[in-house]
C-alpha cells in the first residue's frame, strides 16, 4: 500500500462538514494537499494512507468551515462606538455621515480594514464581503491577511471621496476587478449602494454590464419600512419590484437586509434566484425591522448571514450573529422549530458561499473545496455538559473560543496567534484614530 | 494627615458606578474596609489618605458593579443544550419534563448549581436568583462559591422529586428561609411556580405570608400568549389580573417574562409597584414573544434581567443578555434611540438590586454600599478604537473578558482564576451527568 506526502493533516475530536445537514464526525482527520481538501477520514486509519509536512492535533476542537460574513463594511470598525442608540436619520445625518466626510480618506479605509480581518480571524470568520469606499484598500488588507474576500465596490448617484459618479465608480471599480482577475482569494463585482442612491440609469447599466462579464451584484434593499413607503409614494413600486423591471435581479444578485417582505417580493426572489444577505444585530440595532427568515427559507430562498459594519452592531463576531438570528428567528416565526442549529450554521457558512457564487470553493468540509477551516476548542466550563456541537456552535459559543484558522489551506491562525496581520500596529492606529475622531 | 488602614484598594482606569447614570470615572480609585466601599476617589490623591492590605492595579481595565442575574435555573445548566429546535410543549412534554422526572436529585442540583456559579462568575455576575427543585442545595453552591443569591423556592399544586405539595413546599422553603436568617449573601423567599401551576388558596396564602414574614415573591408570568389566552378562556380573566385580585402584587413581587403586556396590565404593574424581570433570549428560544421593554420603562415600571436557564438560552452570560435586551428593545420600540447601554446596564445592576430589595447592598458602585465588584480588561483588538466605555460595555463586550470579580469584599476571581470553585471537579460531574442523560 502507497502512503501518500499531503501538505496538512488536522485530526478532530469532531468535525461539522455542514454538508451533508445535521453531521458531526467524531475522531476524523481532514487531508489537505494543493490548498484543497482531499480526504476526510477516520484518524485510526489515516497513517496507513498518508504522511502529512504539518499535523495538527485537535483532540479538544470542533473543526467546521470557516465562517462567511456576506455583508459589511470593514474600515467602519474605526466608528464602532462612535454613536449609538440614535435614532437611524440622526445617526446618519448628525453623526457617522459628517464623520466619514471628514475622515475618511484612503488610509482610514486600510487601517480600519485591517482592524476588521483581525477580528475576524480571530472570531473564525474565512471570508468577507465589503461594501466600502477605497475598496482597493481592503482589497489589499483582505489580500495581505490571506483572508478569502467578496469586494462589492460602491456605486452612488452622487460624489464621495472615492470618486465623482457613477461612471467613475464603475470605471475604477473595472480597474480593480481587473487587478484581481485571477487572484484566488479575491472576488470583485458591483455594488450599486441602494435603489434611494442609484437611478435606474445605472441600474440599466449594471443590467447588461453585470452578465456581460460575468460578474455578481450586492445591494442594500428594503432595509427599512420608510425605505419602502417613500419608493412607493414617490413611483408607485416597491424598490424590489422597481430592480426586478430593471432586470437586476438574477441568480447572481444579493439582497442586503430585507426587513420588508411581502409575497410579491418572496414571488421575485423566487423567480430570479436572487439571494437574501440577513444582517439581524443591525436591524435589531437600527430598529430597522425584522427579516422573516423562516418564511424565506421555507420558501427556497438562499438566505446568508452578514454582521453588517461595525458601527451598527458593534462586533463583527459571526458566532454571535448566528445566536441572534437563530433565537430571532424562532421568534419571528413564533415557532420554537424554527432555524434550527443546522439552519443557522448553514446560513453563516454553504448559503454565503453559494450567495457569493464560490460554493465549489468554500462553505462546506468536503473534498475538491478549498481548505478554509476553522477550530473551536471546547473544554471551557462553559461548553459543560456537552451533549450537542452543534447547538454549542450555534447557541453557546462565542468566536473567542476559536483556536486556529486556515484558508486556502495557509494558517492564518494558531492556538490564537494570528501569522498574517500585526495586531500591534493595528491596535496603534486605532488609537490613533481615535483620538482624531475624538477632536471632530 | 492621618491615612487610613483599609482591606483593599482597587485602582482603575475606568469605573462605571452606574448611580449616577451615564457616568464614566477615568484614573479613579474604589476603596473597601469591612466589605463595604467607604470611597471613589482619583487615584492620584488615594496614598495621601488610604492604606491597604491588599492593592489592585487595573489599568486597562473597567470596574463596575457585578451583574446580576435576577431569574434563573442554575441546575439546568446540565440540561444546556440537551433539546433544542423544538416547539415550547414538545420541548417541555417529550424532554426537558422526563429528563428532570427520571434524574433530578439533590445530587443533580448540587452539581449543576456548582457548574452554574463557575459559569456566572466567570462572566461577571455577582448575584443571582434561582427557582428549581432542591433549592437547599443551590443555596449550598451559592454559599460556597461566595456568590450573592436570592433563592425562590418553587411552589406547584402537585408533588415532584423536592416534596408533596404547596404545604410541603412552604414548610420546606420557611425553614430554609429560617436557615439562612442571618446570612450576609444569601435570601430565601417564595417562588410560586406560575399561575397555571399554582391555585388560588396557594396565592391567598402566600399573599398574607409574605408581607407578614417580609418575604419577596417570584413568579413566572404571562411568558406566553398561550399561557394569557387559556386564563381569559377559563377564567375570563388575565393571570396578572388574577394575581392583582388575590394581592400577590406588591413591590416585593418579581414578574418573570410578561411577554403579553397590555395598558390595563401596565396600569396594574404601575399601581402595585410590582417588578418585571426580562428574560430576552429565553423568549426569542421558546418564541415566547416580545417584552415591551421601552414602554414598560417609560411607564416607570422597574424592569431587571435575567439569562433563564441554560437549557434555554444556552449560556449564563448577562452581556450577551444585555446586548440581546439592547437590540431587541430598538426593534420592537421601532425606535434606535430606545434602551441606550446605560439603561440595559441599569437593568443588569441596580433594577435587579430593586426588583430583589437588595438596593443598599448591591447593583452600583456607591459609598456604603457591599464591594460587588467586577473588572473588565478592554486591551483586545475588538475593543479598538474605545470611543465610549459604556457603549463597549453594552455592545461589544461578552462575559469572557472579565478577570477579577469580588463579591462582599470577598475575591472569587482574579485573572480568570477562580477562588472559591473547583473548575476541575465540576468539569468532571458535568461529563458524568452527560453521560447518564445520554443513556436516557
Amino acid at each position: 500500500m502507497t502512503i501518500q506526502t499531503v501538505d496538512l493533516i488536522i485530526h478532530a475530536k469532531w468535525i461539522i462538514p455542514v454538508v451533508p445537514k445535521n453531521t458531526v464526525l467524531t475522531d476524523c482527520s481532514l487531508v489537505i494537499n494543493d490548498n484543497r481538501i482531499i480526504a476526510i477520514k477516520p484518524t485510526n486509519n489515516i497513517e496507513q494512507l498518508f504522511s502529512a509536512i504539518t499535523e495538527h492535533d485537535l483532540k479538544e476542537h470542533v473543526v467546521m468551515p470557516g465562517l462567511i460574513n456576506a455583508h459589511g463594511h470593514a474600515a467602519m470598525n474605526l466608528l464602532r462606538g462612535y454613536a449609538d442608540d440614535l435614532a437611524l436619520d440622526t445617526w446618519l445625518n448628525d453623526h457617522i455621515w459628517p464623520a466619514e466626510a471628514k475622515h475618511v480618506s484612503a488610509e482610514f479605509v486600510k487601517q480600519g480594514a485591517e482592524l476588521a480581518t483581525a477580528e475576524m480571524i480571530r472570531s473564525g470568520t474565512t471570508t468577507f464581503s465589503d461594501m466600502y469606499f477605497f475598496p482597493e484598500e481592503t482589497a489589499a488588507a483582505a489580500h495581505s491577511s490571506g483572508m478569502r474576500c467578496q469586494i462589492t465596490f460602491p456605486i452612488f448617484d452622487f460624489p464621495c471621496a472615492w470618486g465623482n459618479g457613477p461612471d467613475d465608480y464603475i470605471s475604477k471599480g473595472l480597474t480593480l476587478r481587473d487587478d484581481y482577475r485571477n487572484h484566488e482569494r479575491i472576488n470583485v463585482i458591483f455594488g450599486p449602494h441602494a435603489p434611494y442612491t442609484v437611478g435606474d440609469d445605472t441600474f440599466v447599466r449594471l443590467s447588461s454590464l453585470a452578465p456581460e462579464i460575468q460578474s455578481g451584484i450586492q445591494v442594500h434593499l428594503h432595509e427599512t419600512k420608510g425605505e419602502v413607503e417613500a419608493a412607493v409614494k414617490e413611483s408607485g413600486k416597491r424598490p424590489i419590484q422597481r430592480l426586478y423591471d430593471l432586470q437586476v435581479l438574477t441568480p447572481t444578485t444579493q439582497c442586503v437586509h430585507m426587513t420588508q417582505i411581502n409575497d410579491d417580493d418572496i414571488a421575485i426572489l423566487q423567480q430570479t434566484g436572487a439571494h437574501i444577505i440577513h444582517c439581524p444585530e443591525s436591524n435589531l440595532k437600527l430598529a430597522s425591522g425584522f427579516c422573516p427568515v423562516d418564511k424565506l427559507l421555507k420558501a427556497g430562498i438562499n438566505v446568508a448571514l452578514g454582521t453588517d459594519g461595525a458601527a451598527s452592531n458593534n462586533n463583527l463576531d459571526m458566532f454571535g450573529e448566528m445566536h441572534t438570528a437563530a433565537l430571532l428567528g424562532k421568534a419571528v416565526a413564533e415557532d420554537a422549530a424554527a432555524l434550527s442549529a443546522q439552519q443557522v450554521i448553514e446560513m453563516a457558512t454553504i448559503n454565503g458561499a453559494i450567495a457569493m457564487g464560490i460554493e465549489s470553493d468554500t462553505g462546506s468540509l468536503e473534498v475538491g473545496k478549498c481548505a478554509d477551516i476553522i477550530a473551536i476548542k471546547l473544554d471551557d466550563i462553559e461548553h459543560a455538559p456537552l451533549h450537542d456541537v452543534l447547538s454549542h456552535v450555534a447557541y453557546t459559543h462565542n468566536g473567542h473560543r476559536i483556536s486556529h484558522s486556515w484558508v486556502n489551506g495557509q494558517l492564518l491562525m494558531q492556538e490564537r496567534q494570528l501569522t498574517t496581520v500585526n495586531t500591534k500596529e493595528i491596535a496603534s492606529n486605532a488609537k490613533e484614530w481615535q483620538e482624531r475622531l475624538a477632536q471632530n
